[in-house]
């Protein structure tokens, strides 16, 4: 089988990604030193659409609300539907939209931080678009990485994506009352996860019912 | 509720992107008329991560492999498990890993089209790497687009997406049976897809089953 890859001057352009990746990673240091000054642990949440990155964030700001003053920056293309949805649960939110887009940069992220108020903040969480391929190479200076995924999404998940899972600091596999009608092993992904990320915390979730969500919390008070 | 947007010069770049967009284009055109020159139909199918493109094709491979010589360039980051799989049903193809890139462009498919037996294929399916966004903007010189998507990625597939499904001549809601247990509705994704583009036909499978394939058969034979 002939395999083709690409090359160097193509049109996926690599030198001016080069470029383009440097410029947001000053910008993500500068954001990070933001948040260390202002005392916010800020969290960087990724997955596909229908992983329950939302969920999770509403079901953890509702453990934490009373402990944190929490705030969430919410990526998408083009709507606010999560914005809406987490703001219910006690954060305050700020709505990036990327129009066409594929991820949030740090930037955009720069951005969105001047208008919160920081000073009234401890806990930043940064929901990304959905999507498990591009936000892998964009940091934003959050000082974690949780990485969401759902057993609906095949057994393939983890091994057809090894750059965001080497980047993760935690991975929540998601819907794992799902598993078993999809055909999909917990075991198999632990294996494909820590083949990519031998030291990566893995937690198993059912998002919606609130299931291994104190194990987020926990890790989270950790950090 | 503030909401942050993208502008000229930020890091998003929209001006080379607007250059690359162009060269693709031209690109996709050449493409176009290379499967016109042949008597190739040529169809794109996109979708996320899980949504069931390879086992669509597949199972349309297995029903028409008698009528047609089917090919499949199939775009994927690292791996090679979709190309294997849809092989094994009875199909050449061509494997085009994109490293960190997260969607074809139409260089990478004119190269793999000068691997293909041109004069030996008169169906072509262009299975694009695993994402509702990226691809949306780059059209690779297919005369047809089907966009997947599955029940189990939550409610908003449709309306957070409008620009994939905005291009799409057939869309395809795969893995129905799951839709109540997902707590999604058939008809409310029918009437947000119908708002974007009223047009495009939309079929329900279960591909895995086989269920619905005969649908797309049919257009394709139509097509």
């Amino acid at each position: 089988m002939k395999i083709i890859k690409p090359k160097d001057g193509e049109i996926l352009d690599i030198e001016l990604e080069e470029s383009l990746l440097r410029k947001n990673k000053e910008i993500a240091e500068e954001n990070k030193k933001i948040f260390n000054q202002y005392g916010i642990k800020a969290i960087d949440i990724l997955g596909s659409i229908g992983s329950g990155k939302t969920t999770l964030i509403c079901q953890v700001v509702k453990k934490l609300k009373k402990e944190y003053n929490i705030a969430v920056i919410a990526g998408d293309l083009t709507t606010k539907i999560d914005a809406d949805l987490i703001r219910k649960n006690g954060a305050k939110v700020i709505q990036i939209n990327t129009g066409k887009e594929c991820h949030l940069d740090a930037q955009l992220v720069n951005e969105a931080i001047k208008n919160l108020p920081l000073k009234d903040i401890n806990l930043l969480f940064i929901e990304n678009v959905g999507n498990l391929i591009c936000p892998a190479e964009f940091p934003l200076g959050a000082h974690y990485r949780i990485v969401v995924f759902s057993c609906t999404e095949g057994p393939y998940t983890v091994v057809k994506h090894p750059y965001i899972f080497k980047e993760a600091d935690m991975v929540v596999i998601n819907k794992i009352d799902l598993a078993k009608k999809m055909g999909v092993s917990l075991n198999k992904f632990k294996k494909d996860i820590k083949k990519i990320k031998p030291s990566v915390p893995v937690i198993g979730t059912i998002a919606k019912k609130g299931k291994g969500i104190e194990k987020i919390v926990k890790f989270l008070k950790n950090a």
